[in-house]
């Protein structure tokens, strides 16, 4: 028997973490081949009333000096202990593995390195879509493809904000009232509706598959926070539903586009199935096609499955490193293209007194284009979907129009 | 630079697996770390107009005896030479590769036991849900889980069948002659429809996440034969779509329940969504609850891509055996239960003159059940969906009402 496994941090995903693997550890260690168990968990706070008590300590140095210890679970969050710790960590040859999407969106690159030159593993399955298994399966599983672009509904809180919106006509601030009433969005909900947390997520899968460090101070990204009722009634009739997608696409000239914005996806579309907290990633292939993950984006035991399969592949292949890696990139490289330099077709609401006697003039600035409608439509509003054109002349177009009516909303097709 | 890949069969999935390995085959080697090529294709043919002409060969003995091949893709298909060739190949310390889902099904426990016993692998993504990774994390993400359930569309054939039945109203012979001029169909369906294939498949996925070896003989299986455009507007009518479900199951005595049947499913599943020649498996643990996995589940690069995964996983890892594993059984032991003692729920159709004065007697032999509708339902037909019962139980209740009308159709419900 090896007590060779500790936790840090026992907040939601850590004491997760430390049920699931004693609820399930005989089989577990059937699959690892020999026997292994939690020895540390380490906290700030005591656990007096946790079956577990006796495994909490306060010291770090505990863990990081215990020979015995071969992975640790970094479940604290955040980019500062969290840094401190991993790297420690790493450097004396002990595989991490984590939940913590910040710190590797961050550091991922550094990270990796330092494994691999300590021959042991840095594992972040839980660090985007919860226990959906699609690091490993992009790593491995889809090796052999070239990734043309990967499309994800990465945060479970503006989906399950939009999908309100979307089924039962709620605003948006009842919508995120409700969230933060379930426990489902912060009460600072700010990193979840303003995408910043879905872009740290495909960060990180554009980092795995492309193999460069994308920061998220690279991409571009929009929230949800301006989608209003009436936006989602066009949507409905015209055939979509506003999503939250992540997305990062290899271009002709091998440049990367990478944006996080609400859009308008098809209602044939996969994506447009996902409801409530739930997140999916497709996956476009140039041998598989399209594939799509689908799961429980966040929550305790969910993304503990992940963390405890990273256990797992740690403890099978102890004293060797899992041929993960990307290569370290400056934040000020340009490989990732500007968001407005790139092709997109955009949904337009338009408000004004005069807006139908605009329509010659929007016909001539975009040629072939889609109005579409609602019921009741207020004689002051009228919405199109502009054909694909190159961002910023889209952008040029609406500044023309915003001299005679509002621009209320755009909102770019999937 | 070391040519270590051969591929056994050069047919659909074995030109598709040289194709896609030799176009991305500079990504490849950067993943795998070293310089790695195809050296030698087994087939019976000539292939002169091919670019990969001069690596076509005739003879096994020479891949077997030549000491630079490290991995072999068995793409040839049967249970014959497949067989033979993997025995004694994985005996020799070469690791194989395989799409062919009937030897894992008839051989698994077998040849990853010699795979492991000679310190090399025995891999087969490739078998379930062609390019749909689906092996691995189950094998690897999803191992800190019980396994509760497993569930897919797992044969592309049927589902285009059924997709075009429900969305273009086709009769099932129509239907499957549609299939077999596209190449979705053999010109001998039956594998297909009588739900061999996806009997095989799902006996590959129970094998795997109960480490026990599920043989097809023991898998109840029924086909798509019987389904008419009856039952999928009564279906339509109710919130359900019919899918040929292949599933199994862990019960509450670690006995196992598996089939493979049709089977209406309630629109709202995601499983539903899934149209056309795409193959989708539902997984529920313990901890990540319900995940979905979605893709092409035949065709030549999507299954090829899984293929190339597997060598690439397989030459990272020379000279080491990737741990699957799962113990040998017999093919009359008993942990498969049978199928009847097993509770469901049915959709039945009765034809009959007197069947509306059924009524009484069958809300006595079912207790509450639920009556269902479509528009201009014949005077001579009753459509239910029985409450969850032992399936011979139900069975038993039919056979007396099939005294006073016709059991025009029985399908369980998912």
């Amino acid at each position: 028997m090896s007590k060779n496994v500790a936790v840090i941090g026992y907040g939601v995903v850590g004491s997760g973490t430390v049920e699931l693997f004693m609820k399930n550890r005989e089989a577990i260690n059937k699959k690892i081949g020999r026997d292994c168990d939690i020895k540390y968990i380490l906290d700030l706070r005591d656990f007096p009333e946790s079956p577990f008590a006796d495994m909490i300590i306060h010291d770090f140095d505990t863990i990081l000096n215990d020979d015995e210890i071969e992975v640790v679970a970094e479940v604290v969050g955040g980019t500062t202990f969290a840094y401190e710790y991993t790297k420690k960590l790493l450097a004396k040859g002990k595989s991490v593995v984590t939940s913590n999407k910040a710190l590797v969106a961050a550091y991922g690159a550094e990270l990796l390195q330092l494994a691999q030159d300590n021959g042991c593993s840095y594992l972040f399955e839980a660090s985007v879509g919860g226990g959906i298994p699609i690091i490993r399966p992009l790593n491995k599983c889809l090796a052999g493809n070239e990734i043309q672009q990967i499309s994800g509904i990465l945060n479970g809180t503006t989906n399950f904000i939009l999908t309100k919106m979307i089924k039962d006509q709620m605003s948006f601030e009842d919508a995120l009232k409700l969230a933060q009433q379930l426990g489902y969005a912060e009460a600072d909900p700010t990193a979840d509706v303003e995408g910043e947390d879905a872009c740290r997520k495909i960060c990180i899968l554009g980092s795995l598959v492309y193999g460069k460090h994308i920061y998220p101070e690279m991409v571009h990204k929009s929230g949800i926070t301006r989608i209003t009722l009436d936006d989602v009634e066009y949507a409905d009739n015209a055939g979509y539903v506003i999503k939250l997608i992540a997305s990062v696409k290899r271009l002709e000239d091998n440049s990367l586009s990478a944006i996080v914005c609400p859009r308008l996806v098809p209602k044939s579309n996969m994506l447009a199935s996902v409801d409530d907290v739930y997140n999916a990633v497709s996956v476009t292939g140039d041998g598989v096609g399209d594939v799509l993950f689908y799961g429980q984006g966040a929550g305790k035991l969910p993304t503990a499955s992940a963390v405890v399969g990273d256990i797992i592949d740690c403890l099978r292949h102890n004293g060797r490193s899992l041929g993960i890696h990307w290569e370290e990139s400056k934040k000020d490289e340009k490989f990732v293209v500007r968001y407005k330099d790139i092709n997109c077709s955009m949904y337009v609401r338009l408000k004004g007194d005069d807006v139908q006697a605009l329509k010659p003039s929007i016909s001539e600035m975009f040629g072939k284009l889609m109005y579409i409608e609602r019921a009741n439509r207020p004689d002051d509003e009228l919405a199109f979907i502009t054909p694909n054109m190159v961002e910023s002349d889209i952008d040029a177009n609406l500044a023309i129009l915003s001299h005679s009516a509002e621009i209320a909303s755009k909102i770019r097709m999937f």
